[in-house]
């Protein structure tokens, strides 16, 4: 939406800057590279041929916003960009290859950076919420079903549950990543003609090259690792917005036994000094809202005509970009939410007693050892 | 996304502008202002106080990534842009009022303008495909069903079908934004308190000054509203979607029946020079896709809690900005399709008789002229 | 999903059986009737031609699950039910019809009756809330922002906003039905061949005999109807969605401002006794999970192919069906929850006074009365 | 919906038995069973009341109608449904157990049956489509980008790349299912209370008699696993849309190059007796429009309260039930059309040399041979 304002509440800088423009040409011109440097491995390139087309696409300098409006012209951003970059002492760039060869490898770069960005900060989020669990594991509370007072728990319990569904979602993530973040080089109809051959030893260079996985065809219209990636990435957020909902649950004021950490200028109203609100809660349960339906859509463009899809295709990259914003912008705020979280013991015993329901915490602490030990054994 | 090689290839500049941050800046301010002037004349505001508001929001000298982050912290536009106006001369400004009185009216009023320039352009896009209607009356062509020969229609009766769903998709939305494209005022937690019983009058001051309607009480938690904007914006996308795809599949080369107008530098292929894609289909068949998850995510937050809901509203602003953004750029391309383009009658012909599905065009030519004269009756 | 186990969860007995076996049936036998009794009186069949068909229409005896069996083969239900009525001494029956014409019209034919149920029930759960504003226009209560203690209002100003959002989505489906529900006769491509120039004249007849509107044109591959009366449905499910979220969280334990009324048999727990679920806050709270995604469904089928779509038609009638029966399951449970609902003022006096944010409730009783009002002059 | 005129259109009769009534009613009563094997096993229930348990919930005696209005009353299947089976005899059923790990392990159950056809199936799919690939392996004909002429592939090499993303939906789906297929057992609050410390050794006693997995905890509120088959089967559907896209496209008459196999009552026109419809595509494409929402809906849910949801955990089962249910349709249809499928490589070769895009293959058939070299390879 080019607009800072209300994507900069939406999302991390640090993914808002994987997935800016700066970075999509930075990708496109690796992807470039990779393919003139593996060319020229293969014979099919002189190296001097390579080594124009290396040099045009190291730091080269383009006007983005003419860029934006010659790619939507043209409807394609392949055409416009190889040109400036011929223009620029490349004569045989993008030998081979096809707009969208480069267009999904581009995202695929960006992909591979994005969910590296995610599993990092997974990992962090999944050790606090551990952290909460080893403090917490024999801290009684009220449990609650179908939101009116159940039976006891512990907080600790609560924050296994947590640990395990991050770490489940970081493991779903990572498994389709390694399967699914391959390059795409396939040539104008996906059958690497015009390569004498060297199609295939091209892909594996290409794909060493760049850090990708090389697929047993080019996946110009099978689409289902696009499709793996955004799931993944939509049950991740998914399982951040229940530690949110959790959590803004528990800070209700007559609940009162859970709170994110105070910050100088958050959290405030503009109409109600007293006010502390929830808010990376709030921005976890938003993405959470927000993502199921971009998923949805990637999932909708699948069925795409022949050899190239005409629409679907076309639909994937900026939704998938704004699910991983998405999903690091609810993992980023609750990251400070885990790690800086109030917890009142004392509210949640006096709540429990008010319950009248009995003090049987059941197996709850041992339950809560497991889930450490099994993620001490994994680490 | 904050890019704009993909937003500019999905959006037209237009409404890029229309949701761009400068935009969003100024309906603050326009809503502010809009408060402080009908303050001023219930007597709430002493006319000097309103001149200092008013001053302050007209063109503003705000630096819009330092607000961004701003916001961003504080969960809310509104906190750190009312501290900046306030510091600028406007002591008593967004009185009585709370930040999403602010986030609200601007978004209505973002909406409103996008509203008109979709209904301008739904209407050139209508008169376009009536034109065709027109032309084509009695121009025989395959009818296709389930993708395969049924029996013979007129180009014309296709084209006022298309005409039909594009009237319709226009007065949903126009009927839709009259009764809700409404002022947001109802103060911290939706009581207008604070105002000396003055706030319904001033409401209706605001509403007439920013040409928003009124409602009968103020809306923050019940976003039936917006979620009818975004359906009619969705359905629009979908009508606009099903004669792109119309398009899409007479252009194919063995139906070559019509086909998008050529402009230079659109449709090309960066690896095929004779490829003519119908690039502009193709945005409107992605903008087709998109739309139904956004929609879907607007109507999945509509269960919000309380006075104010937490991630539910927060979610609605940025998404509600992209439907109008992929319906606009949808149309925006079909309108250039549609006036430039070019019907080939003799393959159409050609076509026909080779299906072997006879003459019969039924009514055709009746019904085509019953849609064009009711059309000029309602001008 | 032909399981009374899941369904019966969902949907109340009323919805069901207006979109069961037999009503579909019974439907599209009426819409053959109309036809014969229109062609009658256009000359197009002879009145003996007519009754024939007229008595095989009336109460036919048909196996439903040999004709489920035999049209899941043919990928159609005309087919082997015309065969049937034809061998039924219906001899000219479907004449000049398609099967799409049948479909759809009786899927109007459904949607008419299932609308008529929500409306009949959307007035009644809007009149009971509207009760319960009157009852309560000064009972003061905590209002509640981003799930934190905001500032006072009544609880009489929350019901009335619960019942301005009833009355809006029963006003924006009624306006969608009013238009949307429409006879489809056009025949095997659209063009109402084969009828001798009388079809305007035959569809106005049965438009008239069937309750239906009659459109301007067959709107075989036009499908913003049924999409604008999935949306109407979604929005007032969530609509609903939004007072059960209310109530739920002031059934909390820790809040018990307001409770589902007590049933024998219901909310009640397999492992807990003293369990008091809100059952009826849960139906709705489920259906205004469910409706988004039915309805960005059929938003997504909209784009269709030519004369007929493929794949997308065919989608549209289940989920149309399903979101019926989700927001009639959500309406009706509601009914149930609004009209019982105990209120505890006292509970409600003392948490707002432990929030310690003062007694100001605004002009929350004149805005009570200003709805109720408006609602007693449109009666 | 219970309406089987509907649902047999959409879903193979095989998968509407897995998630029939009988079904979901077999599965509860092996759930109860399992538990009253082992808790004997461990010395929690004496033999004899084990055995007066997994005696009444061998071919109980239910009326369906009357329990699933019970349950529906009740909010949850489990207390009639363990009533009446407590007054048949088990007096000490469902000991320790609530209602959700009842509902969720059948749930489970009947998924791990509904994942096995399914896998049956997608091989069958995916041998039926290698087959292709291998006989058409160097039949040129002509690749489509953007619905425009491209250049020439082979029809195994679109064919190998059906193979290939049936192969890795079903690798996905299969090690989703292996991970997620989970045994629920944790008592009303998850914390396994009530049974003397032997939890643990009750529930790996279950998950291995019932074939489910055991998981670390149980997941009462952690509903991953449930979105993870849910995102698993909406790809598998999603890919198999794609070759019904293709199919369809490729059998229109203006290409003529592949068709279904005709099937006597398959594919017919109410009023066009030269119709033939691609049926099979038709319901695979409507199954693949269906899955998105579907899949969103899940994912939408999984911000659940506490530890048990409201209204989001009751949504998934039915939601994932229609999944399933759609997947197999799609996938059932699409081996008929495959292993029937009418090629025809004349036809092929003509449109080819029509397009003049010349005749350079490129290394598609080394491609379509490498695929079938490592599929055999795995085998």
């Amino acid at each position: 939406m080019h607009t800072l304002l209300r994507d900069r509440s939406a999302a991390s800088a640090e993914m808002l800057a994987i997935f800016g423009d700066a970075s999509l040409l930075r990708a496109a011109c690796r992807f470039e590279a990779a393919l003139a440097t593996a060319q020229a491995a293969e014979g099919i390139l002189s190296p001097a041929e390579a080594d124009g087309i290396i040099a045009a696409c190291t730091s080269p300098d383009i006007d983005i916003p003419g860029l934006a409006e010659a790619a939507a012209h043209a409807g394609t951003l392949a055409i416009p960009l190889v040109a400036l970059l011929r223009a620029d002492g490349a004569a045989k760039i993008h030998f081979g290859s096809t707009s969208q060869d480069l267009a999904d490898s581009a995202l695929m770069l960006q992909s591979a950076e994005a969910a590296a960005l995610i599993a990092r900060d997974l990992k962090r989020l999944a050790n606090a919420a551990a952290a909460l669990a080893a403090t917490h594991a024999t801290t009684p509370m009220l449990g609650r079903t179908l939101l009116q007072p159940a039976l006891p728990i512990t907080f600790g319990l609560k924050a296994a549950n947590w640990t395990v569904s991050i770490d489940a979602a970081l493991a779903r993530l990572q498994h389709e990543c390694g399967k699914s973040l391959m390059l795409q080089f396939g040539g104008a109809a996906g059958t690497s003609a015009g390569l004498e051959g060297k199609a295939a030893a091209i892909a594996e260079r290409m794909a060493r090259d760049l850090g990708l996985a090389c697929p047993i065809l080019p996946w110009h219209a099978r689409r289902d690792c696009v499709a793996g990636v955004a799931a993944a990435l939509a049950i991740a957020t998914g399982a951040i917005g229940k530690i949110a909902r959790d959590i803004s649950l528990l800070a209700q004021g007559e609940v009162a036994e859970a709170f994110e950490p105070r910050q100088p200028g958050r959290g405030g109203s503009s109409a109600m000094a007293h006010k502390r609100n929830p808010t990376g809660c709030q921005m976890a349960l938003s993405a959470s809202l927000r993502a199921p339906g971009l998923a949805a859509t990637i999932f909708a463009a699948m069925p795409q005509e022949h050899e190239r899809g005409l629409g679907g295709w076309q639909a994937e990259a900026a939704v998938l970009a704004e699910l991983f914003c998405l999903a690091h912008g609810a993992i980023a705020a609750m990251i400070v939410v885990i790690e800086g979280l109030e917890v009142d013991a004392a509210r949640m015993a006096a709540n429990l007693q008010s319950a009248a329901v009995g003090n049987d915490i059941g197996e709850a602490a041992k339950m809560v050892a497991s889930v450490l030990a099994a993620r001490e054994k994994t680490e």
